[in-house]
């Protein structure tokens, strides 16, 4: 077991779930929470889990990064629309040996920190989970849970080993996989669903189960699949699409993140789940026109919806 | 001034309306109304427009056309939803030179009614004109009018000229145009704001005053003019979407057709408006991804709302 002392900035759906495991395991976790704090300092934090619930009557919550101490390794899952937010909660964390593990979605996080750190040591993570923040304190994680690290800045391979060691400790299942490919293997499933049940307020059952929808979806999948070749990750073509499928007819009726920030009349992570992989890609001769059009659909509805 | 005798079938927002003016300049006017027809019998048509309100106290209606007279010009102002019911509403109303006008929405009503009527003379009428049905006898024109019409199977050249000479005189703004190319014109509007303003639950200001639909209207457009190139209509460039957008700019905010359908819970036309034209401009080898994307989420929106 490692000694590594664990921050994590975001205690919501992603940043709760897998930061109450690590502590669940044994590992020192300090939290920082923006809207929870208050709660889960008196009551801790519950996880009502289809592996079965658990709940830390004790954390290491903090209202302020100034207020925690130094980590080896921060985990982020703040939401992307508050990326800009990062530039002041990240520096008090950070020791020079620092990793930061950015567990969000979309494209061009950590370019964008990478710029604002030139140092910083950065990783992406990558969850496939259904799990939702249903109150404060409280995650409710449906299904799935692994996670994927794709190292992009991080010249400390043994931290690195030592932090996928500490997440399958912790009963997550975690592999290292190639940061560019992972990214785009992400999108694969999270740009057809996160926007089309916004754009037509359903839930990703309904989308399949109407043959029209069922066939938009695989061509914006496969519209993301392209964009992925023409940035040179070759690992992935239709197949992959067809496993998505797959995998969605089998999952329970879900409503995605987006769609959740939807209908709490939070803003939409627009920038980097669509228009940053649609910039990249054309930078690359690669048009995403499908999903071109539903980025311009989520701009008029995220407007309208504040 | 001519003596033709004309015949409506459907007597909503453009067979009520352009049935009302030639009535009104004297000629001789038989209604096919189904759902109107007891109240126009006692009480009449009446005409909320922009040019003027009128009223035309006493009008040949009719619930069937049985009852009716064959007639020289027949005007179809039905929706395309019901295109089928052609096929039993037209035969009474024939005579050998009867020529047939389809003012409707879309890309390949011709076609089908000439498969169904291999000897009719047909035109196509395509009005330019925002007006509705707003209760039983009652439209609403709000602003434009003019019709052009485009020859697709008349051999009898006097006849044509004669029906554009009695829809002068009765006050209509009327032109021939080249059929192919009339039809795809008015696709250029059609395509892209019928279509988003269901999507988006909007009207036309709306998606022209955000930066994001705006532009996606105008690929759209753009969309609809590189098929009709493909298919042999070089008439049409950017310059013409250019002027579709300044137009609907000075427009009032408007709901088009289909928007209304939906808020009424009526079927939509999408098999005409999208699924028609999508499919011949790919048998021409061009391809629409952003109207098939809208066709694929008009039909959810459709399959969910009746």
């Amino acid at each position: 077991m490692s000694s590594l002392r664990y921050a994590v900035i975001g205690m919501g759906a992603i940043g709760g779930f897998y930061g109450a495991k690590l502590a669940r395991a044994g590992r020192e976790v300090h939290f920082l929470s923006h809207s929870d704090y208050e709660y889960v300092l008196s009551h801790g934090l519950h996880i009502t889990s289809c592996d079965g619930d658990f709940s830390l009557p004790h954390i290491n919550a903090y209202g302020s990064p100034d207020e925690m101490p130094v980590a080896d390794v921060v985990i982020v899952g703040l939401k992307t629309t508050n990326e800009h937010l990062l530039r002041t909660l990240l520096p008090p964390l950070l020791h020079p040996g620092t990793l930061v593990i950015l567990i969000q979605n979309g494209i061009g996080v950590e370019a964008d920190v990478q710029s604002w750190f030139p140092d910083l040591a950065l990783a992406a993570g990558l969850a496939f989970i259904c799990s939702a923040k249903t109150e404060p304190g409280h995650v409710h994680h449906q299904c799935y849970g692994s996670i994927t690290l794709g190292n992009y800045s991080c010249r400390d391979e043994a931290l690195f080993q030592t932090v996928l060691a500490d997440f399958c400790d912790a009963g997550i299942d975690a592999n290292e996989v190639d940061y560019l490919e992972a990214r785009w293997r992400k999108a694969v499933w999270n740009m057809p669903f996160n926007g089309m049940t916004v754009a037509l307020q359903t839930q990703t059952n309904q989308l399949l189960a109407h043959l029209a929808t069922r066939q938009l979806i695989y061509e914006q999948m496969m519209e993301v699949i392209g964009a992925a070749n023409a940035l040179g990750v070759s690992a992935l073509d239709e197949s992959f699409a067809q496993k998505m499928m797959q995998m969605t007819d089998e999952m329970v009726p879900y409503s995605p993140s987006m769609r959740l920030d939807f209908d709490f009349h939070r803003p939409m992570e627009i920038h980097y789940l669509y228009t940053r992989p649609i910039a990249e890609a054309r930078a690359a001769g690669f048009v995403m026109p499908r999903l071109e059009m539903l980025e311009r659909e989520l701009l008029f509805i995220d407007a309208r919806n504040r």
